[in-house]
């Protein structure tokens, strides 16, 4: 499949005739779709979709599809995204001093499981920087502190800005990202570990020992205001036991932090997730 | 959701053009789609679909859905069902002596899990005769014998046109059924262990435990003359230890069995199986 | 196995010597050790373990046993329990409307899962009463109001008693259970749902879908006053996606209550159950 | 826990008294046990135990150990294993041209969730050579002809003696090991991939995609003479579905493969694993 292809993301009041005229648009155009996969949320009375086609043979030129989509999409109330497969995402990965997310991302980019450049890695803190250099990857050390983050933040976006960065990656980055600079660059992917049940406030992982859980787990996320409440894209979880002493369940946390942010990146940059309300359709 | 719906079940040769189509059919008819899934397997150059639709307010009646959907699907080549929510399947379950997946069938069925009637018990066993007509549920008793099995499948056979039986399911039914009978009465649903590595011959769970496998799993498939062989509709796998003796990877087994055999019935139930070649699409 | 065996579970502070006086106690009395297990709680420093042995060939009378290992145990500062496997625990099943956990532990049961009866099923609603009476199991129906709780729960003892019940199985029973009735019958396993993140207060299924959660979990745990924090025994998860409507959770939710509670009656029956401090040790 | 300590791995036709006989050989020398775990096979009436104690106030050397224990255990016609925790494993890692195993096994090490040291890569062909010697690990390529198989195994054997390699990790190495070769230097761990069924032959992706499996697997185990047929130390699965064409798969795999050969390595390195007949047992 080296064919490039197109991709609409579409939610959109329900209504009768939805699929026909999304199907019209592009078999019109000469479209051949291969991927095409629908839900209705009757609650929220919403007709959610993702649609690839392949170009190969498409009658519209690139930026023709757009403006013609818009002429479809606007009398029906839909909101949509188009994208293209052979664009190449450009992310920037922000961390602190943990490592195992940001290595694992780095491999995966390297044996092509994302069609995605690593152009910038941000962190509070300077330790990674000679490694991260070893892979030709600038890191820029942003040290936040309380009286200055503001500044520090416009630092960090324009950073974001210079190297055309499409998405940001909290791999394990462990500094609170203003609700301000969330509206000004809402393309964030958070990871978190996660507990049954839930245990708020410090060293989760030493409650959950105390507590005798037998199963911890991760949550990947979009990044929003209410950090830890976005919108969630993947979670996995792996068991354990009273053998795990609390660096056991951290090492594990580790492991299963490592899959499920890769997971959640990668299904992004598939453009597999449609976010509505404070959740998503992953058409997997 | 109460209100009935249609579903189309279609595989196809790729072609421009399939998803407008069948989608204008039923958009024409004034159909709402509630569930489209659709999936291009691009080695056998084919196109897989489910569309689901309500009833309500579709103009055509619906014995003329499948007289007028067959001008659509004969020039393109496509093999098609068409299935009503509101049909209700009638289950013949044959059982040996092992009884989990018998009553986890029928306490579902009673918990409305399933859309089905389940009027009919075959065994080649006497034992679970009592218990099983406490359910208000026909036992009939068939002991199988190698001399007269023709005459006892026959016997079967009849059973299964008496009770207009649409499904069976071999709930643990120790015996092979022929590769005649399966041509005669296709729709049936096996369940059996499965082992990472696989063993092969009598006593699996003896040989499992022997070799110290840490995993064992159990395939829900439909039946076909090769018998183990055939389309799998779902699996899954539950952790075993050195602790587990063979009872206790039985024991395991039968949960997992019980699980995975009733998924696969209610996924077949609710018409999400398209099966193609030897294998399945399972529009979840 | 029908080799009756004795077990001990004992928690103990840390010290030299204690795998040796237990062995040696068992030992120096003709015992051959079927299964041990030992595990230090360093944080805590407790030293935890299961000891069981076969009592053919054991020269202390089964009656002796107790005061014997007393004495060793009483130096040590050593907590602990004594259990025979011929012991056949007695168990009352408390219930509401839901049927699921109440038939898989009475099915489990028949099968021989378990070495235990199930004389006694307690409802706050009647209308399980018939079918489960067709099992030859007496069912209390107690209604709780506000205004006569305490009263309610006086019959509930006063039931436990004259049927000289073991172990109280909490089988979705929805009412609460107050901290004085624990404090008297603390042998109580209780079944509750969990989620990643936890979502508190009501229908929680619902704001599980809302939020589009991909896991949803079960959590066994013995109750406590604070009735949903006590010790865990067991939990597990399944995925779930957005195609599962809110009754798709709750049916997925069912099928994993009813193995979670199983197991975890299982392994409490078995004497595999320590608890110390608010959590667990389970020596599988 | 950074006091070092001693394990005993042993496995001893069952008798009585041997649990007593070990631990007062331990407690008779001061020492204090912090992990003892205990299995019993009843079919092959072996006793199998894993005893760790702290080396702190242990009033052997150790060079004692060995010998003293000796005497206690020949007389049970036990066969067992000393290690000690500070004892650091060398490990050469063999790939081929998948890296994935491999960097995952380099960056554990760096994160010190091993306790050992990766001195030496061995690979068939040369393309890995520069990444590895980045990270300051030898690189010997030895290229593997039909014809000079028997010498080119010569030299690597005599790669792993120069090098004082303990553990050998076949991190897809897609070469045969000769029987040869594993009686001379028994003591290598092997992934491979498992399915449900299993796929013997060529390209077993491309015939589990045929089939539409909806798991696959990993099996991390000891090599020996029949090459995928050794004692299973770790496996676990992941589910796949129709939508993963045999890329998806192989992408899955390898993330299994990672985690499952890890988990093994680390296992063996904690002298957690403990071989008799074809099997394992694990002391987790």
């Amino acid at each position: 499949m080296t064919n490039p292809t197109a991709t609409l993301l579409i939610s959109c009041p329900d209504q009768r005739g939805l699929v026909a005229k999304i199907a019209n648009f592009i078999y019109a155009n000469g479209g051949n779709i291969i991927h095409a996969d629908q839900h209705t949320d009757f609650a929220a009375e919403l007709f959610l979709t993702r649609i690839e086609w392949q170009l190969d043979g498409f009658n519209l030129p690139r930026e023709f599809i757009a403006p013609a989509f818009n002429a479809i999409a606007q009398p029906l109330g839909a909101k949509w995204e188009l994208h293209f497969s052979d664009t190449v995402s450009r992310i920037a990965i922000w961390v602190s001093r943990q490592d195992h997310c940001l290595f694992d991302l780095i491999w995966r980019q390297r044996a092509q499981e994302f069609a995605a450049e690593i152009p910038l890695i941000i962190s509070n803190h300077p330790h990674l920087k000679e490694v991260v250099e070893q892979f030709g990857i600038d890191y820029h050390h942003i040290p936040i502190t309380k009286d200055h983050k503001a500044e520090q933040e416009a630092q960090q976006l324009e950073l974001l800005q210079q190297y055309k960065i499409d998405l940001v990656v909290l791999a394990k980055y462990m500094q609170i990202v203003s609700a301000d600079f969330i509206a000004k660059f809402p393309r964030i992917i958070n990871i978190h570990h996660s507990f049954l049940p839930a245990f708020v406030g410090a060293n989760p992982y030493h409650r959950a020992s105390e507590r005798g859980v037998k199963i911890i787990g991760a949550t990947a996320h979009y990044a929003t205001a209410d950090l830890d409440a976005g919108p969630i894209i993947e979670q996995d979880v792996v068991r354990v036991s009273h053998r795990d002493e609390v660096d056991d369940l951290i090492r594990k946390g580790k492991d299963l932090e490592r899959v499920v942010l890769a997971r959640a990146v990668r299904l992004h940059l598939q453009n597999r997730v449609l976010v509505y309300g404070n959740r998503t359709v992953v058409f997997e």
